[in-house]
């Protein structure tokens, strides 16, 4: 296989996705990856929950789409501007495309745990790559709503919602900033 | 190379470092992987200040040896008692033993900055595998005493520091959770 820092450069954010089955094996090894991640006090504080039945799908969907409608109305400012130049609107249309969705879910009571779960994402992200897998690691802004929905324990915080499929997608990826503007030697001010 | 599963199951968390020198070209590799995460708005919000002077490693130590020894003092409950049981004291050796840290802040002005550079940290972690290099994510106390040291802007945040090293720790992984333990299918109560 290639090497880490191919893997990273090659992947890109997906929207839309192909038809093309995906077997859950794939999905199960990302987690394998995922759950491999150190965390505080080792407290492992995430959980994967992962939706394939279509009915769900939509439900899923329609109360995130609820949640953005309002969201967007709302919007201004620097975020707004961004979101209108990037074309992305209130519909989700990946939720249901997506032949997975992977919620990902972090247990509130331990320390660091937002951390903790969003350094095992990107475990998760590179291993989904390794597979030829994409996705969109989104957040709706109604997390509340999506938990009522799914009769999430009051403890877990729902993290993001990972749409999983085969590209559809010919957007580029975003472009990065280069290795002198992240990085400083020694000092701040370089 | 490994897949992407085999490095992180063999990705332990180390505090010990041998002497060997270590490339800052495969730190500059690992950062180089990290930049290519996904972030909200593409923000990149992540900056990593990379330090070898050995004055300096020795001043970071003894500032956060003063917010280790404070924090002990207070230590109760669960996180009191791991600690004790992990062996885990104020002293911070790794500091100075590492021959690099690494230490990685966010813009605190964007959103989801923590959810974005934890995420590019997972990236970090996976290439410093692969490299065969070792680090912990470590998050001292007293963050603003740091940041105060090293002259750090106001609006970014220092989210951990990582020295970097080969490993001399003997220390094996602790156990991960079974899969089945962190997955749901289809719902929450499987």
């Amino acid at each position: 296989m290639k090497n880490v820092r191919e893997l990273a450069k090659r992947r890109k954010t997906v929207r839309k996705f192909s038809g093309r089955k995906v077997s859950l094996e794939d999905i199960l090894y990302c987690i394998e990856t995922a759950k491999e991640a150190p965390s505080g006090m080792n407290a492992q504080p995430w959980r994967f929950l992962i939706i394939s039945d279509r009915e769900k799908k939509a439900l899923i969907r329609k109360v995130c789409e609820e949640g953005e409608r309002k969201f967007h109305e709302r919007l201004k400012g620097e975020l707004g501007g961004w979101v209108k130049e990037k074309g992305i609107t209130w519909e989700k249309e990946f939720l249901e495309s997506a032949p997975f969705l992977v919620l990902v879910f972090s247990n509130k009571k331990f320390r660091y745990f937002i951390q903790s779960v969003w350094l095992s994402i990107g475990y998760f992200l590179l291993a989904l790559e390794e597979k030829g897998l994409a996705t969109a690691t989104y957040t709706p802004p109604n997390l509340e709503d999506i938990k009522k929905l799914l009769n999430i324990p009051d403890n877990f915080r729902l993290e993001t919602i990972l749409p999983v499929g085969y590209s559809a997608d010919e957007k580029k990826k975003e472009p990065r900033n280069t290795l002198e503007e992240v990085v400083f030697l020694e000092e701040w001010d370089k």
